[in-house]
């Protein structure tokens, strides 16, 4: 993937070096000469990537890090730190920082475009969901750039992949004081384990006996219920060659054997937080589409939902010639409720009303807001007989416990009538089968309140 | 990235060749014997990209291809159609039955590798953006997978970036047909124009006069106004590294020289097909999204909206120290005009008014309905005094014309009531300042209604 890369280096000469390898290979490049003109240029959302020079006068690299990965608007930027010192103390303060990865001067070409690549696609895959959550900051759910980038990366569930023994329970002990840990010796078994858990990190070794453990981590990047899960791969030193290809196919990051022990922690910390950042976003994306179709009283719901919900229900029963039926629920005496205790209470009510009618509704039955205290409910593959059942439980649950309202200081008895319909062969369509229900509602209403009728078929 | 590849062959020997390549090249295979089989793999959902031999006993290739691309559930698949027989009348009938390319047997290594990969890589960005569309289905606002399957992908604005004048010539002539092509001869120039643009495709000669085209390529793939854009290359056939580079770093397609007109056009259809797809699904994301936000009767922002919002931007004013104000609206004895005509001429009136409002108020102001017939709206920057000459102009610009309702049929006399308030030093919060207008509006009422009052300071 094509990408501008920004170059932070206090030294012309470095980035000039960079910026003539990068531009080469077909690179955008920017440069920065400084921190806080790297990080101007960060929040001005100018780059894809962040090359990091570790020594620099004023604020140094790990700084300069550490305000890119804890700034909402700038913390999905991968940052790979350049350091003259191949120190495991610098190379873990970046770690710590934030960082992405280390480069060490003077640079290998391979690894430096292996990673710049492999790091640039990974956030082009999740871009187009940040730029979406970022719009749902006016919906009342929080700013999503903020609560994702406040995520430490602890207590995940890991998956680790690792025949040898040895290696296993020492890679397990490390990480057991911040995660669990789920060892799994044999790959296939593995690939099981990740497509039915709810793991947030795999950790494969590439020398599994018999089995090629790259092999593993691209089918856990090609399955669709496992693509989401960051991999890191365990390697030999002298491995290059499949660590370059995992890292091609989207690999997230890699250890070399010996494994130090921080770095471990570090980079499946680094890995946790950025899957958790994208989860964070995918679920700001969803709540703000979902309350497009939510009642935001009660939570069940919309009108919007029901309609368009509906029809598509209805002409697969017509299709499947399944029945489907409607319960129109409606509060009785809801007004003076209102009058008596105040709109307030009223409120409480229709809350509660709503909890109650959900803990006795299916997963797959619609129950939807129609209007005021009107409540809607659709029952797939309920004939007329199942649906005045489940009707007559319902205004059971209603009337047998009183409603507390105004904080738990009051309570006020509460009933329910309720009209039933099922589709019959003469509906041109769902709102041939809510009438009916609607009548029969009124018809319980006329006898009396506080009683299911059903329509006649 | 890694991916899962479907291999269609009615000849098991190919199948296996096939296999046995990409497998070692760490893709996951799965593998069809003739189109029924595929077509059921796709649906279900098992597979990133199709390579599909043409000549199948029973249902073709070509036919494959066309249902695979003609259904909603199936669309956004690559297909790479394989074929014996390297006649250009072929290649234009998998091209028209929607193919992404083609590969001639017996098939070149890098060329299989480099295209599947390209092709996965592009899907992997969109498919986050699939996913969240299809769960837009229950909005009402149509089916964004169906109506993105139905692109033609006609009538595009496509730049053509070729300095030989002949070659540009032929080559917008061929395209204007079907499209509107503006044709540019310096590279930086077109970078410009494809910033400002609103292209929907750009073709790119690699072999401009001391430029390298590719470049030019990279740049559209990582600017942020032009990443959106497909990019096609057009190249001579010697020039096999450049394409191979540019496929690498997300140029989407590309032509060899000499160009065949008919395959021109074919593939220039299949980008813009691609990039509407995206659009459509995007923008269907962004109106489910807004829905959440939106009154349904008047396309007004919503409280929710001004809740949220309005805390953020009172925020700002307060740090800047700039003014802000807030317009109070109710619909003069709006209840008598809903008794005397009935509830949809009464929302007929709320349409109109809330079009007028818009009208008379600028993008950065927000305009929320409040709740039955109370507006809202807020005016950043602005002080007690230009606030209250906006409402002043409003309120004229309702009483000056009645509005019609009923189809047209009648008119009614319509006025409003404003209260003004501005934020003031001592406010804790919006809701202060809200207050205040509410308390302005109440003596609008009180002192005869069609008026403007502007709380003390
Ligand atoms: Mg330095
Ligand atoms: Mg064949």
């Amino acid at each position: 993937m094509s990408a501008r890369v920004l170059i932070v280096d206090d030294l012309f000469p470095n980035v000039k070096l960079l910026e003539t390898k990068l531009s080469l290979e077909y690179f955008d490049v920017i440069a920065a000469m400084n921190g806080p003109d790297a990080i101007a240029i960060c929040e001005k959302g100018l780059c894809d990537i962040v090359l990091l020079d570790v020594m620099m006068p004023g604020m140094d690299g790990f700084e300069v890090c550490r305000r890119l990965k804890n700034n909402p608007v700038t913390a999905h930027l991968p940052v790979v730190m350049v350091t003259a010192l191949d120190q495991p103390a610098d190379r873990l303060r970046g770690l710590d920082a934030g960082a992405d990865d280390f480069l060490t001067k003077p640079i290998d070409d391979t690894a430096l475009f292996t990673r710049v690549r492999s790091l640039v696609r990974l956030k082009a895959v999740t871009d187009e969901l940040r730029s979406r959550a970022m719009a749902s900051r006016d919906f009342g759910i929080g700013d999503p750039l903020a609560i994702a980038t406040a995520e430490t990366g602890q207590n995940a569930d890991i998956l680790l992949v690792d025949d040898r023994a040895s290696s296993a329970e020492r890679l397990a002990t490390a990480l057991s004081q911040h995660h669990s840990v789920t060892v799994e010796t044999d790959p296939h078994q593995a690939l099981v384990r990740a497509t039915e858990g709810s793991f947030e990190l795999a950790l494969v070794s590439l020398d599994l006996k018999d089995f090629d453990g790259l092999r593993l981590c691209s089918q856990l990047r090609s399955l669709d219920r496992t693509r989401n899960i960051p991999v890191i791969m365990m390697a030999e030193a002298h491995d290059r060659g499949r660590i370059i290809r995992g890292l091609d196919f989207g690999v997230h990051d890699y250890l070399m054997r010996p494994i130090d022990r921080n770095e471990l922690i570090a980079r499946v910390r680094t890995q946790v937080r950025r899957r958790r950042f994208s989860e964070v976003l995918r679920g700001a994306v969803q709540a703000s589409m979902e309350l497009a179709i939510t009642d935001g009283l009660t939570g069940l719901h919309n009108r919007r939902y029901l309609d368009n919900h509906l029809a598509a229900l209805f002409s697969e029963a017509v299709l499947r010639q399944r029945p489907v039926s409607a319960l129109m629920l409606d509060i009785d005496r809801f007004k003076s409720i209102n009058d008596t205790y105040g709109h307030e209470a009223g409120d409480e009510v229709l809350k509660a009303f709503a909890d109650r009618i959900r803990t006795h509704t299916r997963g797959i039955d619609i129950v939807a807001r129609y209007g005021g205290e009107e409540i809607v409910i659709i029952l797939p593959d309920a004939g007329v007989e199942g649906a005045h059942t489940i009707a007559e439980r319902i205004r059971e649950r209603i009337e047998e416990v009183p409603f507390s309202i105004q904080r738990d200081t009051r309570s006020v008895a509460v009933t329910v009538s309720i009209g039933v319909a099922a589709r019959n062969a003469e509906d041109a369509g769902p709102a041939d089968m809510l009438k009916r229900a609607d009548a029969a509602l009124y018809r319980a209403k006329a006898e009396g309140r506080n009683r299911v009728v059903a329509a006649a078929a």
